[in-house]
């Protein structure tokens, strides 16, 4: 630490009775209190619609990502805009991450006010204000951060801001492919990169090369992606432009979301580039997994990798949502109060699983495997079912989700349930 | 005021630098100091991307819509689901807004924490914790509630509950097309609500008829839908069956949403109960319209619509998001750090309107009419250009959206600009 003041103010996120999805609130709550709440679901003490997380399996998925990748022997650095929640990005470091990957100078500042000390910024950090951002954070010497270059552009921009304020910027040459998103397609768009990376001695430090190989369909084209990757970052180590970051610690090597990450860690595990390197994956979705896009993508991750494979044990749903019937109004049509407001809807819609009689039912029952979900409104969901099902308004129906990243930003708190549906602390989130 | 406690403890919400969309902020800020920043959007001193409103065609669609209800002597209970932002819900009603429609029990107390003493929970009321937010706003005696009701086992549920209570709930029946969302469709469905209702004289009140005619297509189908409410709440009046909110005023009449207000006052304006009858229009996206689905429908209603025909003016699309172009990999085609995260992206994707180069550019200007946003992932946005363009990394770009409601919901603060880009206030909302 320096004598430098970085001190950023900011309000603790209090939880308090105006945010939905949570029981009585007589007080506000700080978040270490969050424990003390006496809620249970079944008992009907929170207030429907609420996303809520399930401990058991927040934990197993925890431990199964680090297991994965303690077998690569690569770091992980999950991406936080996933959840953006600060007691999981916690959790994630206690029990192994290297870092926590985010998406923007805001997602970054959320993460160190709340004590993350080492992010990927797995983007192009663009404006002033940003910058500004970024610069305030770096005034603290135990904040290691990392951010994207693909365009000469870019970093004069950095260069220039940084230079003004004698500060250095760790920059990952980011990769693309032909028809992706960010990164420099060829040669020539590398080397302007580079060249200017030059021009900036004392303010751009080149730490290494990073991919996002997610924007692909194919494994072929994947691997051969991820291979372009470890030449190129062998090529800039051959060359001596890495050496700039060396000073603090390995050239870091980074891709994967949270559907390739296992070819990633194929790809990458082994790469040998002469000098110290920190392999890092970025999955952010493994943590609460869901049963659409991402049960999909891990079912092939099953089927491909071995690791995985031998781990005998998956991922588990570990974020639902909880919803009242509100009325039926056909007999094959029943109306849910939960809308486009409370979930994800861009990759599949929620899917009932779960049904609870409040003052009858004992536990959850599985719900019927016909029922439904047709359409969303803001806030109503369309709930097919057949003349005499047995349901009523006022029924609580579980909903298992597909996308978890669009579903955690309609929520500012999550109850975290144990096994018995108590609520055992309340995540908070910061979009 | 009676002597009844009815107090509720929350937490003022601050304003602070953890939230995307601001500014530099060195100190949290109360809602009440937010005029005190100096920030200017094209100083590049807003984080970007943000949701910025503009004051002067906010004003402008408040008055409007003020102007429209005016002219039928109908009331307004603007729809606060759209924007949950209780600063805009105070200039509602000091403009002459006879309520707040909300859509939840969460919503209703968020509006009430902030000051809105009458509300229309445009829906059914259902589950514990949710009858117990409202039991508790209902303890003041100067707050007037209005919930739906299509079904006998809702009200028999409600009336259980307010009966412990010793409160009476104000009820509107629900009326719904077939095929429709919730209400009640038919003869059979109504007179079991409204049997059910007699079994809870005390607790339960009976005060009028609504409608949401939003989820039919066809005009013809939605008069044909408003004369059925119109004559259902005359049948009501004479039969002496909205005796029980009489002692707090008229019987309600309502319906409309952002698309059919106009119908809706041609058909309700002139109903004539035998009784006192307040007619309430509630549309919420008027206030910040857009230039999507609502431009659209506005289209149509400045066609039919002889008041909205003489009115000369047309409501003003008064929210943007602003971004930067982070990176330009490909001749034709620019990536801008603005993603699902960020707006609404289900009902048309948002629309690039205006370019601004930071430090170059004295002011925005039109951008080329063939950029096109053709994708949109979690954090960046796909932007269509032609080779040749001129634009850069650092750009700014300022898009219009279609579906308010959905970006509202994205965002925590929003700061309001005034025609020179500076940040006048900083409006909050209650999702």
């Amino acid at each position: 630490m320096n004598d430098t003041n970085y001190q950023i103010t900011y309000q603790a996120g209090i939880i308090d009775a105006l945010n939905k999805g949570l029981g009585d609130l007589p007080q506000p709550l700080a978040p270490d209190q969050a424990g003390q709440v006496k809620w249970n679901l079944l008992k009907e003490e929170l207030s429907l619609p609420a996303a809520v997380l399930y401990e058991e399996k927040l934990a197993h998925n925890l431990d199964w990502m680090q297991k994965f990748v303690g077998e690569y022997g690569v770091k992980l650095a999950p991406h936080g805009k996933t959840t953006m929640a600060p007691k999981l990005f916690a959790r994630q470091l206690a029990t192994g991450a290297w870092g926590i990957t985010l998406a923007t100078a805001h997602q970054t500042l959320a993460g160190y006010a709340h004590g993350v000390r080492r992010v990927i910024m797995a983007n192009q950090l663009v404006g002033k204000q940003n910058m500004a951002i970024i610069s305030q954070l770096l005034q603290d010497p135990d904040f290691e951060f990392f951010c994207l270059v693909d365009s000469a552009d870019l970093v004069d921009q950095l260069g220039r801001f940084y230079a003004a304020r004698k500060q250095t910027l760790n920059v990952l040459l980011e990769l693309g492919p032909a028809g992706g998103r960010t990164g420099v397609r060829n040669e020539q768009q590398q080397a302007a990169v580079l060249e200017a990376i030059k021009r900036w001695p004392d303010s751009i430090a080149l730490a290494g090369v990073e991919v996002y190989e997610g924007v692909l369909k194919e494994e072929a084209d994947i691997r051969a992606f991820l291979q372009r990757a470890v030449q190129c970052i062998k090529d800039l180590a051959q060359q001596g432009q890495l050496s700039k970051r060396l000073a603090h610690g390995p050239a870091v090597l980074t891709g994967a979301g949270s559907a390739w990450y296992d070819v990633v860690a194929e790809e990458f595990a082994q790469a040998d580039i002469g000098q110290p390197l920190d392999v890092v994956l970025r999955p952010g979705c493994y943590l609460t997994h869901d049963v659409g896009i991402y049960r999909a993508a891990q079912a092939q991750i099953q089927v491909r990798n071995p690791v995985a494979h031998q781990m005998r044990s998956q991922l588990q749903p570990a974020l639902q949502l909880w919803a009242y019937v509100q009325s039926i109004p056909e007999a094959d049509k029943a109306i849910v109060a939960l809308g486009k407001r409370d979930a994800a809807f861009d990759a599949g819609l929620p899917l009932p699983v779960l049904r609870f009689r409040p003052e009858q039912d004992q536990t959850p029952l599985a719900s019927p495997a016909h029922w439904e979900i047709t359409g969303m409104m803001d806030q109503h969901a369309y709930l097919k079912i057949q003349a005499g099902d047995d349901i009523r308004v006022g029924d609580m129906i579980a909903f298992d989700i597909s996308h978890p990243c669009l579903t955690f930003d309609k929520w500012r708190h999550l109850p975290v349930l144990d096994n018995s549906f108590n609520v055992i602390d309340v995540v908070q989130t910061y979009f």
